[in-house]
């Protein structure tokens, strides 16, 4: 890989789509995904196998992974599954890359999830032991501070690093869920991790809550990490601050980055819209930064 | 000064206010200001002296001015002025500290105060002359980019200090007027500017237009500026782009710095307090981030 591509997973089919209160008809869904397949994103968060009655929006998940999985083979279309039950259904609809979400602190796992972080990591145990030919992701919640607890230290982070890994995770996402990181904090966890784990590709799924976002990217950079989750349109977050920013915006992402001189392979044209067509469509008042400037 | 300071001049009430169409009463400014005053700004750019028909809302700027600066005799006000005449104004209201705009690029410049850059230069020598007691800023305004000519290449910003320093003014800010500046740009030019003038302690105008104001103040950082101009609840920025980002917001900026471990003299939530009064009261749809979590 080229050092100065930088690798974007767009999340906002699942992640940013989760909380939204009315439902998306599952056509507008596919159109916004062919969209992103359109700007060249070639790893998709695309859906989540949860209960129905838990996330009704996400009813249609087995409807758009058959849809898309066989039409866009170049494409890795990942889901998050709570599961195994949503494992199950996941692989069934062709799913071979999932997401699987265990917060570092306790007390927002069982919030997230209604299980404790032990009972989290036997259910990712199970999983694996399941399946064999299934890409595992974990996504470690809360990895820079959380909503119940505050600080969460980073050798608790490390803990669970050590445990997917024995577990035999693919790939360890540290997530800043509430955005609370700062830039000063990253770096110093970031120094950690790779120094703990020089063999790990670590990816960072960042928050814009407070603003720090992109200046967070800008630190990982910095240190050598290279794959983001970002959702187009800036949608996701807390669906009890109907203002406040949700995951860094893809387009902000790309624009900083291409102007950096980082590769993304994404076109930013192109994805700006699908931005409006989110916009437009889905939620008019977003909080990314590309997505509310006057453009010709 | 403790090296973990940074110092934060407060420019909502000008910078902020300049581009809003109707008139927020003189009172209401002043309560602004007085809340910026209690959590612990000395300096703010309070208003401008400007033709009242150029700019209807700041035709209270001498009431303004004079009601301020004998009641707080600690905190430095400083205002904008366009020419000679908008100097001698300031200095008669009791201002000592003015700020004056050039900008990088002709057609940004003649746009801006309709002149060329070399009449601008003109008239601040023209105000240098006339008070040898009044602290001179200027903003080297599109220093990062112009919406009109696009990139500025470095060797004109340095064209612009050299004659900014031949001048004698006391106060050189590099502003990145349309937020366009990227992480990766703004380390070059400050590396640029610092090594070529390095007695000129340099402060830096930011907006967050595209999500990469607090990214650029951490590259800024590193690089050993610690002086930065902002607006509470991020007002600013271009009145042509209703939903876009303006000044970077200073509550973000504040909390940022303060959770890396620096000390900024601001108490956070007294700012917060002043933003509630300008999101109530003078603007509701701010694009400051922590004006729009959900506070307890």
């Amino acid at each position: 890989m080229n050092k100065n591509t930088v690798n974007i997973v767009e999340v906002c089919p699942r992640d940013g789509f989760q909380n939204l209160e009315n439902f998306i008809p599952t056509s507008k869904k596919l159109e916004i995904i062919e969209g992103l397949i359109a700007a060249g994103f070639k790893k998709i968060q695309t859906t989540s196998f949860v209960h129905p009655k838990a996330v009704p929006q996400m009813r249609d998940a087995a409807e758009i992974a058959e849809t898309v999985i066989p039409k866009y083979p170049e494409v890795t279309f990942t889901a998050l599954v709570p599961n195994l039950h949503g494992a199950e259904a996941a692989y069934k609809a062709g799913i071979r890359e999932i997401s699987y979400v265990i917060s570092a602190s306790e007390s927002h796992n069982r919030e997230n999830v209604r299980r404790t972080i032990a009972e989290s990591f036997e259910a990712l145990a199970d999983i694996r032991k399941r399946f064999a030919d299934l890409i595992i992701k974990i996504d470690i919640a809360t990895a820079f501070g959380c909503p119940f607890e505050g600080d969460v230290p980073v050798e608790k982070v490390c803990e669970m690093i050590d445990k997917a890994i024995e577990i035999g995770v693919d790939d360890i996402y540290l997530a800043d869920t509430i955005g609370v990181a700062n830039p000063a904090q990253m770096g110093n966890v970031l120094d950690v991790v790779a120094a703990k784990y020089p063999s790990v590709a670590f990816g960072l799924h960042l928050h814009d809550t407070r603003g720090m976002g992109l200046a967070n990217v800008v630190v990982a950079l910095q240190k050598g990490f290279d794959t983001f989750e970002s959702a187009a349109g800036g949608l996701g977050g807390c669906p009890f601050a109907p203002g406040a920013a949700g995951n860094i915006a893809t387009e902000d992402l790309v624009n900083m980055l291409e102007q950096m001189g980082y590769e993304t392979g994404i076109a930013l044209e192109q994805l700006l819209k699908t931005v409006d067509v989110i916009k437009a469509d889905v939620k008019s008042d977003l909080t990314g930064h590309l997505a509310n400037i006057c453009r010709q």
